[in-house]
């Protein structure tokens, strides 16, 4: 009844919803620190709030499903035209729209070896073969030379770049993301996956990726947003693509019409016109980075400098697992990333007092543990 | 770049928002009568747009992707496992799972000639011929003799059925069902789509179907529901499959994860409990219903009694699409069926008020263009 391909695919599952196991810790809801999925601590704009609040309502209605007013406010802020557009369910859907659409005959999909993990849960769905460079972070001349590696005998229907990289922290600088594109066959297309450009432009300028420029000269690059980080909604699942006519016109093909709901477009139409709640957030992040670097420095953690709202900690006399589950019994939700064959674990940066408590406790530990 | 099977795919292209087009035409939103979506004409529950209001603040928080106290209320709601039941974003992602995840080599689907429109989108994106039956509803034994016939020749990957039907409102018995079933073979899929299944139940007890019953018995159907209507929440985008714990966990199999946003778990959760406001609903329909009966056969419109919250008219004397611009411009939106190519029209049962402004308004039509 079902396709073969679909058993050798592992189900991605959740555990069990954290809230649940801190109750059996017998943790108050109110007490737990939740920083294990980069989301934004600052919580949505309070203009979201209210606007969620107002259109309540609207619950029964079905979604304007040509997204008209969203679409305009993107292109108005990107300075690109709405057909140059496409939304998704978060971005992870235009990833997965991306990975539908793509011929991926006698092809692979390149990505750094350790990046986000749903692009190997859709490069697999799509049934693609996948090559990982060797470090785990992205490194220029890697990719150069994996894209040439499998060239040579496979066709590379997709290359992965996560600006910055989650869940490492690291950032390839625009111009070197413009080389890679510069050095592909026109027929791969370049995912160039920005989650967290806005906590990196604000970093660094060479960080900061213009989609308008990239669509503008290349016609095989795709520009990803999401409304799910800085500008806080995590549970409303908007995000987007920017990319040439071409590319959107070919995507909005395997779109299943109505993927945005009602009540999200609405709160993603809100959110993107409060900039200055964005900012406060990107801005307040930095400040409780540089905390988390100087603690790290202190307690002789290794980290890699961070451009998104995260750090990833490692400590050659810690194991992540054990202090991951001592954090969860104290209340607090930290990402181990065993899962990604590391011996580290990422935090997402706080609230100053969360930030605090995350600090107390780490040393608590390794005050007893080391 | 992309798939060769693409070009032969058309976009599913939303029109213009007929908001837009209502600001156009001078009519003010307050004056606007939307009858075209199937859209709960009572809103969602009091309760669900208070459980909205205070839960605003869970924008920023990705959703439980476990999914569990929905999943559990549903289990308690149609007495099954949790483990028999998938969620997602409309019951059309169901079917979109279920196009995806199905063995197509060789194969069609089967489905009325007239049915909701999804069905072929998703059989088109996944690829796979589509066999109709001659007659425009569902008649069992044109079911019957098409997969015998198609049979002979390909494999069939799955049989849809719409009970009731949109966008015509016939329902075929629950036992018909269990006929058809019994006659396929045991690696075709039989998706019963209760989209209306509240509606039908409450207006005859031939049509209710028993999720439970089917998926004891059969290991090849899934049953599916959705917030979309009775429960008023179309736009939150909440569906439901129930099948055997094999069917539900291949569907997980291709499910992205977190497809249901954080406040649409939990305005279903709050929409299953109220019962009573459910119920309300039903009852007011069949109210409203019997006068669009009376109503037709005053005017001497034609139609199919329908099980749903929608009724279906065609008059000889009327070009369906000529009625639905003027009543269009006169601030009533209601489906014209052209689309399907059918001279007629579909209109969703409103509120009292709503419909005998309607009842006004087409025997005005009729005084005036026949």
């Amino acid at each position: 009844m079902f396709k073969n391909t679909l058993e050798q695919i592992v189900t991605y599952e959740a555990g069990k919803p954290i809230e649940l196991v801190m109750r059996e810790y017998g943790i108050k809801q109110e007490d737990v620190i939740k920083l294990g999925s980069n989301e934004n601590p600052y919580g949505a704009s309070p203009l979201v709030i209210e606007s969620l609040q107002n259109n309540a309502y609207k619950a029964s209605l079905y979604p304007d499903d040509s997204m008209y007013e969203l679409k305009d406010a993107l292109a108005l802020h990107f300075n690109v035209t709405p057909k140059q557009i496409i939304i998704g369910a978060g971005s992870d859907q235009i990833i997965e729209f991306c990975m539908q659409a793509l011929n991926h005959h006698n092809a692979q999909v390149l990505m750094a070896k350790t990046t986000f993990a749903m692009y190997e849960v859709y490069a697999k769905l799509a049934g693609v073969e996948i090559s990982k460079t060797q470090s785990d972070g992205h490194i220029l001349e890697e990719f150069l030379e994996l894209y040439q590696k499998v060239k040579s005998q496979k066709n590379i229907s997709a290359i992965f770049l996560c600006v910055p990289n989650n869940p490492l922290g690291e950032c390839l600088d625009s111009n070197a993301i413009e080389k890679l594109i510069k050095a592909v066959d026109k027929e791969t297309l370049v995912i160039v996956d920005g989650a967290y450009q806005e906590f990196a432009a604000y970093k660094d300028k060479r960080k900061a990726i213009n989609p308008q420029y990239f669509i503008e000269q290349f016609d095989n690059v795709i520009y990803l947003g999401t409304f799910s980080k800085a500008y806080g909604l995590g549970g409303m699942r908007v995000g987007y693509g920017v990319a040439s006519e071409r590319i959107i016109s070919m995507l909005y093909k395997v779109r299943p019409p109505f993927n945005v709901t009602t009540l999200s477009l609405q709160s993603a139409f809100v959110a993107l016109r409060d900039q200055a709640f964005m900012r406060q957030c990107v801005e307040k992040n930095a400040i409780e980075m540089a905390r988390y670097e100087a603690f790290a420095h202190k307690m002789g953690f290794t980290f890699i400098p961070s451009y998104g709202n995260f750090i990833t900690f490692s400590h050659k006399e810690i194991e992540s697992t054990h202090l991951c589950e001592w954090l969860l019994q104290k209340g607090v939700i930290v990402r181990n990333l065993r899962s990604y064959g590391l011996n580290a674990f990422r935090i997402t940066i706080g609230k100053t007092e969360q930030n605090t408590r995350v600090f107390e406790l780490i040393e608590q530990y390794l005050q007893t543990h080391r």
